[in-house]
Order: C-alpha cells, then structure tokens, then sequence
C-alpha cells in the first residue's frame, strides 16, 4: 500500500512552477512567437533536454564561456555515461546540424524550450528558465541577419511596445579597436565595450586602463564608439578612419544591413557603436532590442552572426554561415506585466453553466452543445448553489454564466448572466455562442 | 579563442531529436489537446523539470510503483541538495496542489510536457518522452469522470479514429473478487488481471495458482470479468452476485457514469470488468482508450480515480478527490502516421518568392505584404538561380513559387506558380492571398 513519508513540499532552488495565471499569458506570448517565426517561414525544431556531457562542453574553450560550463547540470544514466542538461539552444541546434549533413540549406529554424544552469540564484535569474531561439544557417548574405532584424521589428510592433533595435558589426568593432591602436586585445576590449551601459564610460576606462591601455588611445576609442547621428551619418563618419580591410567590410555589411531593412520596412533599427555582446563567437552583425518608457532596462532580444562556430564545433570539416536571434521570454513577460499588456488570468473558460434543480442532463446537453459552437464552457460539477457558483465564477474571472432550471428548459431559451455588468437576458441556445463571442 | 576538441557528435541514449517534419505534425496534435482542453474549462500548468528527490519519491510505498523510483535521473545543485528529473506529472500537479492551499476548486487542470525515465530502451520506450495529463481536483462526483470520458471521446472522434473508451471501476473490481473468495489479495489479482491482454486467461490463470488460489476460485473470477452485452446488461448480470458494500457503489458509480456520459453525448464508452490497470492508487472508476483497426494495439489514454493519493502525499491533512487521463502523445502521433492522417511536413511555409535580376527589393516588399495578410512567406536569401530554387521548394514541400521580375513589378501582377500542378499565373500582389488560402 501507499507509505506515507515525513517531507518538505518544497521546490528546488531557483525553479518555478507556473499556475494557470502565470502559463496562459506566457503561453500566448509564445504562441504569437510561433506564429510569428512561421510567417517568416521558419520550422520549429526540439531536442532533448539530455545531452551527451562531452557534446554540451566541446564547444568551450578558456574564457568567459567557460564559466557556462561550470554551471551545466551533471547527470549520469544507468550505463554510467556522462551526461548534462542543455544550458542553451544554439549547441543541440549546432548538434543536429552536424548529425544530419543532408539538411536543405538554409535551415530557418525556431526553438522555444527550457534550459538549465546551476548559477546563483538573483532576482530574475533562475536556474530553469525559457529560451527561444530563431536562426538562420547556411546564408552568408546580409538577408539573412535583416530577416532576423525583421522578426525582431514585426514581434515587438505586434506586442505594441515602444523600442528600438540596435545593431552593430563585430568586423567594424574589431576595425575601431585597431584604429585606437590595440589591435591584439579587440576580445578583451570587446567584452569591456559590452559592460558601459552597466558599469559606465569610466569604469570601461579604469578596466582597459587595468588591461594596459592608455589614456589617449581610450578617449580614441571611446569616442569613437559614441559617435551619434542618423544610421548613414554614423558610417560615413566612422569610415573616415577605419582603414582596415576588415573594418571596412563591417561597414559594407552595415549599409547593406540596412539597405535590406528598409526594402522590409523594418522602422526601428539604430546602429549603435558601443553595442559589443559579450560573447566570443561572433563574427559579424550583432544586434539588440531594447524597450523605451519601460522598466526593463535590460535587452529583451539580442544576437548576431556566427559564421565559424558550427563549423569549429563540427571539427571544422565545413562552413556554416550562421545568424540569429534570442527573445527573453522572461523580460517580455515581465514588461508586458509591467506595462498592463497581459493580465493574470486564471482560466479560458467563456460560458458557466448552473444546473438548477433537476435539470442537470439538459445543462450537460447544453455544454456539449456550446463546445460544438466553439466556446470554452464549463458546467458546475460541485453541485453548489447559485451564489456559490456565482462567487466561483468572480473569483476565476468567468465573463458569463448560464443557468438552466425548468422555465428555460421548457422555453427553449436560457438565461445568460454578464458577470461583469450583472445584467441578465433570455437566450435561445443558437443564439449564446453570438452574445458570448461578441 | 574557441577551442576545437575531439568527441563523438551523438545523443545520449534513449533521448530525440524532433526535426521539423515531425515536430510540425507532433505540435498540432498537441494544439489540437490544448484547444479541446480549454473547450473543457482546463487551464494549463506547467512544473519545473527539477524537484526535490523527496518529493519525487514521498508518494512511493513498496510494490510495483518504486520500480518507477528507481528509474528517476538524481542530480544536485550547488549546494549539494538532493534532486531529480520528473519522471509523470501527477506527483509534481500534488505538489502544486499542496503549496497552494487557496486553489479554488474544482482544479481544472492540464499538462503538457517532457518527463524522464532511466529506464530499458525498448522499441518504443524513451528515457525522454512527453506526458499530456488532464485531472479535475476536488470533485467527488461521478460527473467529474464523465467530463473526462467526453473529453477522450471528444478527442479521438476529432482525430477520425475508431476506437473504444473502455470502464471499469476498482471497487466493482474488489466485490467481484471478494465474491471470488480472495478479498485479502485484490491488489494482487488487479494486478495479475491488468496483464490479461498479454498473457491471456491461461497466463493470468497461473499467475492466480502461484498466488495460492484454487482452481474453481479461479474460474468463477475469470468468468466474471468476461461478462459480455450491453453497459447496462453487463451491469444488471454482475449485480445479481457481487453483495459487498463497496462492489454494489462500485457499480451504482458506473450506472451514474453511464449516464452522465449519455447526457454528454459520448457514443463510445464500454463497460469492461477485466479492465484492471496496474496502479495502486486508483480508487473507483478506471478507463482506457483503445483503437479499432490500428496496428497501435497498446492503449492510446488511460486513467481513472484516484480519490486518496493527493491527501496521502499531502500528509493526509485534507481529502482531495481526484480524477483524470493520461493521453498517449508517443502512441497517438505513430498511429496518425500509420493510418495516413498525419504526414511528414519539413516547413509550413506557404510562398517562397523568387527574384529575378535586381528586383530583390521588390521581392522583400512583396515577402512583408503576404505575411501582412498572413501568408508564411519566405523570400530566396541564397540567390540561388530559378530551377535550383524551384527544386529547393519541391525538396521542402512548399506549394508555391512567386517569381518577382522586371516586368511583373511594372506590371504589378506577379507570376505564381502552383508547385504541385507546375500551372502558372499572372496575379495581383493583393489577390495572391486568396489564391494561395484557397
């Protein structure tokens, strides 16, 4: 028989469970993304949460990365093989590229799931959380990263929210460091660049002066990175002084980058010099999104292009141009919430349906019939009463309920109460789906 | 930099990968669930991958069910707790049940997501694999069943199946067996009846002598749960010889559940005694979806009452009447391809838009204008030339071609092309869209 223990109902650390307020507002945002990716013309693609340990840290090398690897959840399996939970979606996407070289390029797929790092735990940062990724490999031309951009552009108008897309060029970033003189420290440069917004002009500063720097060539490349105007102003100007062939190939991809967005009506796109990423792979485009009038500061998307990484990470047998974006589903939710885009809601239900008496066979008709009409219907399974159910209702946020007593069955009409107004109203059954659905 | 390291590109075992052509047709089945679930009045839920190992083992006593805990990934975090991969989602939904004391009830409840078992691979058999449960806490009602019934037969009749929801109920199950004469051992004889499809009467027959039962003991049991006819003949018959208190509510719940389900309209639903299922915890009605001309022959849904196993895991403070299903995602999408009801789909794609010589802008503005009117539009970022395209677009099953050339664009009609036919037609940009809805 069943043995009852002594335990804690507790959670693990930094995980969530997700009530249906929560899950039906964060499963719409996901829907919408869906949507979204497949109007592009992008394929949905899921991998396992369990990876082969070796695979999930092959890609890593010394440095910042690194420390991801440490975080990876370990595991073992009966056969005592080494194992890790997917702490991303970019390695298992790399992997099933590898696994199927007969893939039809260009591999235009979207990845919505959860990934899992054993991180500390602070305010906004869990240990399982959401990602949602959309990339595009095997297309070295610009299209492919303005097509991103254009994701980006129609997901954040359709959620009605304020902002702007920044974007810059690793190869022009690369170009500007080389300009002020430290061409054989532009990684360690960049990942300083990436931390301005949080740390400020003076604390980049202080951490290249660490780096050994000196000053003038930091107020150079400082200054340069801070170059303002409109997005053809930035490069005419920029490229009055990056002289290499490098930096200049980063300003040709940047104009063609924006020559493609406009033809896709893209609004928002801003080139941003100081927009760096800290992350070592990329190789050309980088871009952000970030909300205006909301308190999210952080990015809320964010990629860029990474010719080489599939390529090193399949042993470098063949090239893999690849480019690509991933929504913080945990920020959109939080600035939607914010914002008063999306409400708590605790259920779907449209339609209530309260048996009065013994009509209770008719009311189950009724529902069944209400379903066919495609509303979302419920009947009292509690057998409560009126104000009970009534109460019940309000407290799930129910827009309408129907009774069915004796009267209505008789007359074939129904009354239909709008929970919201109070008001009540006879209503042939035919008829309710219309009401409801208005 | 990047570091390239020797490994072998594999999954770990049992674990897959869904590429498109099957995460396509795998995620509109489970649309299809959720829209009928939220039909229902179900709100989703989702729980986090890690639990506490506690947790995840409080509910198991000895038998048959700790099998199940032995098969659970462990793992730690950082600070060395003990943890766990969710191997169902009934265990973490009495969790959330628990941690959530204001719940309003009933808990209309369904999940979707994967769990984890370390188990045997089989053909079949996944240590990765999605659960898709619908439950309904706090209702002690047989209509709480029979909403679950409606809800299977809802289902599988939308999916074009024959099939049969067999019933059965634990407490007939124990009556028939303590008029058998072994009422000191009806968990073991469920269990030994559970397995009759596979080892036959024979097999169960032997199974029963090994348990120490006699022969005519024996026969009389099997001849009972062979009852054959209608519901309500099989229901009349087995009331002239089980007289225990809890066989005679056990077959008062079925008359109730029978009815119930009339008023529903369910049209599929067979009374059947020797239908067991294995686990211990269910307390009254238990019910099993099966196909008719499938090669699935396993069952495709299963479940039942389980009115004790929320209370008991809670620490038996509060009763929590429980009942639901488990749908089959694994079996349901094998039988949709065995039977031709699903087919593979590499993209969901609509148009694929081709420009020839310099119109690429033209094309671009073309891709944004379908997919304003909700055309999956994707434009040619290869530049690959025309047949090449158009082979690309056969490979992925796209239907049609848009070709966006000179002419066409001072014309402002563009040729499409219907990639199944090969036909070709000249048409407005803004009357394609009927044409390819069509």
């Amino acid at each position: 028989m069943l043995k009852e223990e002594k335990f804690e109902l507790m959670d693990a650390k930094g995980v969530r469970n997700f009530l249906p307020e929560d899950k039906i507002p964060r499963q719409k945002i996901m829907d919408m993304l869906r949507e979204t990716f497949e109007l592009f013309g992008f394929s949905p693609l899921e991998t396992p949460a369990i990876e082969r340990l070796d695979v999930l840290t092959a890609k890593f090398g010394a440095g910042e990365a690194s420390d991801v690897a440490k975080e990876i959840f370990q595991l073992t399996d009966q056969g005592e093989r080494s194992l890790g939970l997917r702490f991303d979606l970019t390695v298992p996407m790399a992997k099933v590229v590898g696994m199927n070289p007969n893939l039809n390029m260009p591999f235009k797929r979207y990845q919505m799931q959860p990934v899992w790092r054993d991180g500390p735990i602070k305010l906004g940062r869990y240990r399982e959380f959401w990602q949602c990724d959309v990339d595009i490999v095997g297309v070295e031309s610009m299209l492919a990263d303005a097509e991103i951009i254009s994701i980006l552009d129609y997901v954040f108008t359709k959620m009605d929210f304020k902002f702007v897309i920044k974007a810059n060029n690793r190869k022009l970033l690369n170009g500007i460091i080389e300009y002020a003189g430290y061409k054989d420290y532009s990684m360690k440069a960049i990942i300083s660049i990436d931390k301005l917004a949080k740390i400020g002009r003076d604390g980049v500063r202080d951490e290249l002066l660490d780096l050994g720097f000196d000053k003038p060539e930091i107020k150079k490349l400082l200054d340069s990175i801070d170059i303002k105007g409109t997005n053809s102003e930035i490069l005419d100007k920029v490229s009055k002084f990056v002289k290499t062939e490098e930096g200049k190939e980063g300003i040709k991809e940047l104009r063609e980058l924006i020559e493609f967005c406009e033809s896709m009506g893209v609004q928002n796109l801003r080139i941003d010099l100081s927009l760096a990423r800290g992350l070592e792979y990329y190789t050309g485009p980088v871009f952000e999104v970030y909300l205006e009038d909301s308190k999210i500061t952080s990015s809320v998307a964010g990629g860029g292009r990474y010719d080489k990484m599939i390529g090193m990470y399949l042993g470098g047998k063949k090239n893999y141009p690849a480019t690509g974006v991933s929504f913080g589903i945990e920020p959109i939710y939080e600035a939607m919430k914010l914002s008063g885009k999306t409400e708590p809601v605790k259920t779907t239900t449209e339609a209530f349906i309260i048996p009065i008496g013994k009509n209770l066979p008719d009311a189950l008709k009724l529902s069944a019939r209400l379903r066919e009409r495609g509303i979302n219907t419920e009947t009292d399974l509690m057998k409560r009463g009126i104000s009970k159910n009534l109460s019940y209702l309000n407290s799930m946020g129910i827009p309408y309920a129907i009774f069915v007593g004796e009267r209505e069955v008789a007359e074939g009409r129904f009354t239909v109460r709008d929970m919201k107004t109070g008001e009540e109203k006879k209503i042939e059954s035919d008829k309710i789906p219309g009401v409801i659905k208005r």
